[in-house]
């Protein structure tokens, strides 16, 4: 028995292989969930665990479970993995570094012929971004967030069902998602925002995840004419939309420095050059990792609204689409993670996920932890989204670490 | 001879005629340029002009002129008229309005059987609003702003010549645009402004129209996740876009009542409610009756961009994309309409055009004037548009004695 070691060189080759799947001219990828391609990144995974010695199973809602097995056949499995499908401009990282960081610990262990205690498995969840049907379907349905059935429900924008395309690509499986039970799951994921490049440290202790809350606005005022109506006279929604974006970067500004506001999306109508706009639309996005902090941001924000849509004499719509709460990762679990990456002399900053990810969802059914990396000047959901052969090799060696404390040396 | 009366109830009546043609469920009418709709109304407003005796030519641009013939048979023709062709949702009054209560002046000659000295014609001008094409088009040619070749190769949308749908409808005509000269030129319309309805007044003496320029805007900032990045690290378009609306707002409070500033149109890309936007393209519509103010407001404008887009590291381009001085009307013929008003016994009160009118391009070529009529909360370019029948015959009367003061009663 060796002591297993990262190949950073087989990793960066296995990340530009699978990075071929769905190529895009700029640089990046497009397997969204579902399609042919997300097909052939699941089938080129399939294969190469295979090759480094795993059992394959997949459940009904197509996530993919690769297992090695352990010394303790009935010991839960101590799990990795992420996602292989992408934005349609999407990077070549963002999931597939946790899927084939998890790989690439499964062939360091065949390497050194290392057996666990407890099996270890790769798990590539389905559909983590939601592009086509919402997103977090596979880890969802595994963590009893929705039903396999509400899942085979689910309609892309062109009316396809999520259980036909399933089946069509033919990762329809027979295991009953959640029946496999885990004892950890570990994910490893680019940052994709920036603060390890600016704190110059390649490992990310990630404690939990921030909540996010979304709020749809709707004003109304009075479509009029721009040449003929006086400045005092006018119900403007886009004045009214400016100034409440402007009260909102107060907001934030007035917050500690782990709050997020953003106005990413506003739709305008008539949204004609010489009209005055009777009608805006727009997003609030609020993220925290704090539930009091959420509670209280969304109370200013709303007298903010409230306030300024009645100085206008405007139609005010708040309603809230979405609330997750913040998650806080299994403390031991995160302090195996900040362990095995100073034991390996990596620098480590402690974050909280600013996005979502699978791990958030399975929290909920395992102790979980997830493990980050830099990315290039914080750039993710484009086709110019990087990080360094060097920081994806220590995020996997602290992965490798991660999992061989919590699963066990085998005899 | 007796004297002529306009038959309030006969105008009513037309324009409820009129408005059948295009006819929308929300009592509105659509009669696109150039339309089989704007044909048909044609075909009606010509059908009345020869039942009231008057002669109809059409010139190359399909400019229809229905002319009462005077007793001096060498003198140029006074003029009146307006627009036939609507907005895709517009009303039953905009254009319309000016185009029968001058075809009611020639009904109300003919039944008292008046001769005026120099001629009288009501003139349709041919797509004064721009929906398919660039807008003024019929008037802009007679006035020399465009050449008959370049009207021709406007193209709509769809890649339809405006050349090949005038020929189409049956309305190219002989006369060369311009060779028939007008002595003077006045349109009634409705004042698509709250102006005169707050005033209490029917009649509103034109006295210009006020200048417009139009700044195309384009933000840079960065896409980037909301989740993932702090409020300072961010090059975010809409916060940029928002202080800048907020901005104006402030410039156009602290310029005159005259000012008009308006953003009414708002492009945000990628306008994804989880990302910050790298690119916002916005509209900027400056208007006054006077190109000194103009002038010294777009300055204020740019520099109040600059500064904004400067501290917030934002790319910025501006373009000025329109600019059309302030019109005078013919100072005398402005006299006749108050004058006219004054006899009849309307109030009135002086306005300055906020909207652009086909009047504004005659002036120009002609001593030209404008009578507005209220309209109901100021609302046009909507299917709600509406103007009481009493306000549209104190109009077409006004019109009427102004008319017949400049053209000259017969012997």
């Amino acid at each position: 028995v060796a002591t297993p070691e990262i190949d950073g060189q087989r990793l960066w080759r296995s990340l530009m292989e699978m990075a071929e799947v769905g190529a895009l001219p700029g640089g990046g990828c497009c397997r969204l969930a579902l399609s042919d391609a997300d097909r052939d990144g699941r089938d080129l995974f399939v294969r190469w665990c295979r090759e480094a010695g795993c059992e394959v199973a997949v459940d009904r809602v197509g996530n993919i479970f690769a297992r090695r097995p352990g010394s303790d056949a009935g010991a839960a499995a101590v799990a990795t993995g992420s996602h292989l499908d992408t934005q349609p401009h999407g990077g070549r990282f963002d999931g597939a570094f946790g899927v084939l960081a998890g790989l690439e610990v499964m062939r360091s262990l065949e390497e050194a012929a290392v057996c666990t205690v407890a099996p270890l498995e790769v798990v590539v969840w389905t559909n983590e971004e939601g592009t086509r049907f919402r997103p977090l379907v596979g880890s969802g349905v595994f963590a009893g967030e929705l039903t396999v059935a509400e899942a085979d429900e689910l309609t892309a924008s062109a009316g396809v069902r999520f259980a036909d395309e399933l089946a069509r690509i033919g990762y329809r499986g027979e295991l009953a998602p959640g029946e496999r039970r885990l004892a950890a799951f570990v994910e490893a994921h680019i940052e994709q925002g920036p603060l390890l490049e600016a704190a110059g440290v390649p490992i990310g202790v990630v404690t939990g995840v921030q909540g996010i809350r979304w709020l749809r606005v709707e004003l109304t005022g009075r479509d009029a004419h721009a040449g003929t109506t006086p400045m005092a006279l006018r119900r403007d929604a886009v004045a009214g939309m400016a100034a409440m974006v402007t009260g909102l970067e107060e907001i934030a500004r007035a917050g500690d420095a782990e709050l997020r506001l953003t106005v990413g999306r506003v739709e305008v109508s008539p949204n004609s050059g010489g009209t005055i706009a009777g009608q805006v639309r727009f997003n609030v996005d609020l993220r925290h990792p704090e539930t009091a902090t959420l509670e209280r941001t969304e109370g200013e924000i709303r007298q903010l609204l409230q306030r300024l849509a009645g100085a206008r004499s405007l139609g005010l719509g708040v309603r809230r689409v979405l609330a997750r709460p913040p998650v806080a990762f299994d403390p031991e679990l995160v302090d195996q993670v900040r362990a095995a990456a100073r034991r390996l002399g990596h620098g480590t900053r402690e974050i909280v996920s600013g996005a979502g990810h699978d791990a958030m969802n399975i929290a909920g059914v395992a102790p979980s932890a997830m493990i980050f990396v830099p990315c290039r000047d914080g750039i993710s959901h484009n086709e110019a989204e990087y990080a360094s052969p060097e920081d994806l090799a220590a995020g996997a060696e602290v992965l490798l670490h991660t999992l061989l404390a919590k699963a066990g040396m085998g005899p």
